[in-house]
């Protein structure tokens, strides 16, 4: 952390002097050596003008780097103020997944005068960059790379190492090698997967020159397709412990490779995403956003929650005669709704987890229901009782004792079922369960919480006063 | 999926047969074939003795994946109940890295037996066991391994390619190899890396046999110690796109590495474990555990949530003339109990997020305060705005909607500043932020949100009757 901070000072100081000075202590000097990853984190806390500043500071090779390493905002930046000779440049040096995930940040206007320029300089690219923009967001073909080795099933041991080595520059990962055959129309279909770990060991094992690959590939392959979320490559990924994952195309051709370092990187992102839209906020507030920006991020969420609990707040009204005879009632109100919020989150969480992992599916939704609701019934029974008595006590009223802990059981038991359904619900609809937890589930529960309580208070009002 | 539905459905199938049969439907028969990881996913449905009995069915080397694949708890239960000399050939076979998480699960007894046990065929295996055993849980050194190729500086091309060739089966990934110089303790000092990749494409750039690998090492190494956190590693793994991270003892000497493939499990399971800390549960109370094992596990949030709240209620009984002489008010609680919670979990979720990433870092902590304060300033006067304008529409009295708006703005900035800052005091105490956010959070500022608007309505009490 301490060099990170370090490199920061040190930038700062130097894009505070005037661009005419080009002293010892110019931007050049201070970003010599530097890693663009190091760059990347350091302008985080830079302007985007700052960023444009370093940006052009650097050398072509790591540009190219820093400008797929940056937050998207610092990216779209770059994109509409840098030269678009460079910034073509950079995209014929980016491996194809990182070029099409640059423009993405790009206006359709620039986007389209950047892969126009391109086309004249390398016209397969630019061909390359528009299709993997023609697949949807999150997608394992916006994710895949087309730069990977293919092997024949005939060559031997001595061949295929001759083809590794003489492999394009843009290779992106060695550590799987694809062996293919190629049908008519000019596409690879998959047949054999083998590493370069077990190439280089069968060149000690085997001898014989007349053993061809097709005897010690893989040919049990686990394989997507172009339309498969990103988040289903990581569960595969992380299962199998697999470097790369070969990506299929609708009829079943290779046209692609997932390589594990996007996958890291599909987790962090997905990792925030879940544990933002969790708290009802949403993984880009943070950094360099300013305030306002921030606050018109998060307050539709805080709008809906304030709608839903004046929903509440409509049934506290028509019950406030109760309150009004009984206004020790109202403090029991905070525990009960939090307990059940508490209870229809976990719930929430637990169900959207075992969607996204596969492990919850909706056909089997009763088991997943019935085994949520049997351990909140416990709890239920558990935090009734011991609020109960404590009402009781408080009140010196066994009665009022009751209402409280039957409330309290009663709203904990409507939270589990909903916890559990609400997510299900959504994903049946085709809404992302995530979104449909948080905030807005710890209205509802206050809303049946309330309701709850106070009805059965309403009820048991003569015997209390 | 679907294929995971159908191996779980013939597993089950198969177990309900007596063990005495072994007809064509038997369980080895179902196995055939079957990758681990499928068996270990299906395990999650099935009984500890199901688990078991599978596990014994199986042929050793698919066995002792399984045993590093399953959960914690069924890996235990085989530990306890499966023949000693089977498990000691497993731990034999598995990466060290896996056999020290797999006897981790063991009692100290039976650790104790199968490592004094594997120490008669494998010494040197049984003594690193426990020496990774001796490292803190969660610290690079239980992950790493020390199975990886070592090299030296002045090798060539050639004689590089030989040692990778004839290096240890066990050897876990070839991808990056390390050049060490041996001191006279007979440790390791790390001088450079050089991935396979590299190592291949040299082998056809530099015909010459007398360039040695020190020629185009590279000695920009980026490492950590033993003891670094698994977060820290997944952090670097992440932000560098690194395969494999070097690992030294406090000496400085070059005792293991840790892969890829063991960073996407750290992050898989961190992200479980600050999902589920943010709700209040934990990350083991899915799957296989019983409704009353789940309930005991989630009860002790739910006592400290209603033992916090009951404070609120002590606080509202306080004010209970108020609520009495204007009913109205206790409508406009839970709303305000809302939004303050909201606000709260967000700034905490934040704030979380960025003392992990390493963005937020406790010398800077006055700026995320002021930032995060300065938007909960604008959410807060615009929600308390709208809300008093409900509150003045509702009761037909302005002052009503005043105290209401007043009130809102107050605890939603206290929340924002109490979410932000202790998240940061328990990093600065020790304890992991994220346990401190999630529901007492909320209790919290139920505390605060309720006291500051009832206080405020019994100021204005004379106004408001």
């Amino acid at each position: 952390m301490n060099q990170q901070t370090e490199l920061l000072t040190r930038l700062r100081a130097a894009l505070k002097r005037p661009a005419s000075e080009t002293g010892d202590m110019g931007l050049m000097t201070v970003l010599e050596g530097v890693r663009p990853e190091d760059i990347a984190e350091s302008s985080r806390d830079l302007s985007n003008p700052e960023v444009l500043a370093i940006f052009n500071g650097l050398d072509n090779e790591r540009a190219a780097d820093l400008l797929s390493l940056l937050e998207d905002e610092a990216t779209g930046y770059i994109l509409e103020h840098a030269p678009s000779v460079r910034l073509t440049d950079m995209l014929d040096r980016l491996p194809m997944d990182d070029a099409a995930d640059v423009l993405n940040e790009a206006s359709p206007e620039k986007a389209e005068e950047l892969l126009t320029s391109l086309q004249k300089s390398a016209p397969d690219d630019a061909e390359e960059i528009r299709d993997l923009l023609s697949y949807p967001e999150s997608s394992a073909g916006r994710l895949m790379t087309d730069a990977f080795v293919k092997l024949n099933a005939n060559m031997s041991v001595n061949e295929a190492f001759a083809a590794v080595r003489d492999s394009d520059e843009e290779v992106e990962t060695l550590s799987d090698l694809f062996i293919v055959e190629t049908l008519s129309d000019d596409r690879d279909v998959l047949t054999g997967i083998i590493s370069l770990r077990e190439l280089v060991r069968a060149g000690a094992r085997r001898k014989d020159p007349n053993v061809k690959i097709r005897d010690f590939m893989t040919t049990d392959i686990i394989s997507v397709s172009v339309d498969t979320h990103q988040k289903e490559c990581a569960r595969l990924i992380a299962k199998y412990d697999f470097t790369t994952l070969p990506v299929l195309d609708r009829k079943h051709r290779l046209v692609g490779i997932v390589t594990f370092d996007d996958i890291i990187d599909v987790l962090v992102e997905e990792f925030d995403e879940d544990l933002m839209r969790f708290v009802g906020s949403d993984a880009d507030v943070m950094d360099k956003r300013t305030p306002l920006q921030i606050a018109r991020l998060r307050l539709p969420w805080l709008m809906g929650t304030m709608a839903l609990e004046l929903l509440a707040g409509l049934f506290i009204a028509r019950f406030d005669y109760v309150l009004i005879k009984v206004a020790l009632l109202a403090s029991f109100m905070p525990v009960i709704s939090a307990l059940s919020g508490n209870v229809g989150l976990q719930a929430a969480a637990i169900v959207v987890r075992g969607l996204d992992t596969g492990h919850v599916s909706l056909e089997t939704w009763g088991r997943s229901l019935a085994r949520e609701v049997s351990s909140a019934l416990i709890m239920a029974l558990v935090s009734g009782s011991i609020l109960g008595a404590i009402g009781a006590a408080w009140s010196h009223h066994w009665l009022f004792g009751m209402v409280v802990g039957v409330a309290l059981t009663c709203s904990m038991l409507t939270a589990s079922v909903m916890g559990t359904l609400i997510p299900m619900l959504s994903r049946r609809l085709g809404f992302d369960p995530a979104t449909t937890a948080g905030p807005f589930e710890t209205a509802f529960q206050d809303v049946i919480g309330y309701t709850v309580f106070l009805w059965l208070a309403s009820l048991m009002l003569p015997l209390l006063t």
